[in-house]
């Protein structure tokens, strides 16, 4: 199935397909994050989701340092095959910055505003 | 607000930004397509949701030809300033299969299944 998948799935030039990571139960959006073949892999035989660092260059399992891990409940693609819906179970914050989500900007009313703060 | 937001974002090296649209109400992650500065420009000015389409390179009102347009709620974007959410009302089905949402192919159990059916 895996092989399956990743035949059928578009992967950019740089061999990525952006992942969005949605909480399965709340359905709040957590993070955009990018995907190859081998952090698809890892994600499907391990149920724990990985990504691929641009920055970094780099395989990255969410949470491999903070602990903050997903948890995978069922994987999603689109009709294009060019991207990814990850249904998670977040443990702690999704973002780098403690924050429940990364999507914590929000045009308000004119006004740039932060909506979420970090937890303790 | 719109150009200092356009500063703060980081379009890729093609000038893109990718863009998850949700559905403000449900919460369902219907898309994800691309914009570039006009497109989040145009979104912004008319509270209708315009995208970049790579395959036309052209700039695209969502629902243009189909009447399936999506109505901005809110916008918001990433610790990272590389991903933007946007919260929408969406008008008919959001996918160009007629389904709901795009996000339609899910694995479970095993299995590749399709999840939704077109809206008659």
């Amino acid at each position: 199935m895996i092989n399956q998948l990743i035949k059928t799935l578009k992967f950019n030039e740089a061999g990525l397909i952006p992942a969005i990571a949605q909480d399965a139960t709340s359905k709040d959006v957590l993070m955009l994050a990018w995907m190859n073949q081998q952090a698809l892999q890892k994600t499907l035989e391990t149920g724990q989701v990985y990504y691929y660092s641009r920055s970094r260059q780099a395989l990255w399992r969410k949470g491999e340092s903070s602990g903050h891990t997903q948890e995978l409940v069922e994987l999603r693609y689109d009709c294009d095959a060019d991207a990814i819906l990850l249904l998670i179970k977040q443990i702690g914050p999704a973002c780098h910055t403690n924050r429940p989500n990364c999507f914590f900007n929000a045009l308000r009313d004119g006004k740039n505003l932060i909506i979420d703060n970090p937890i303790a």
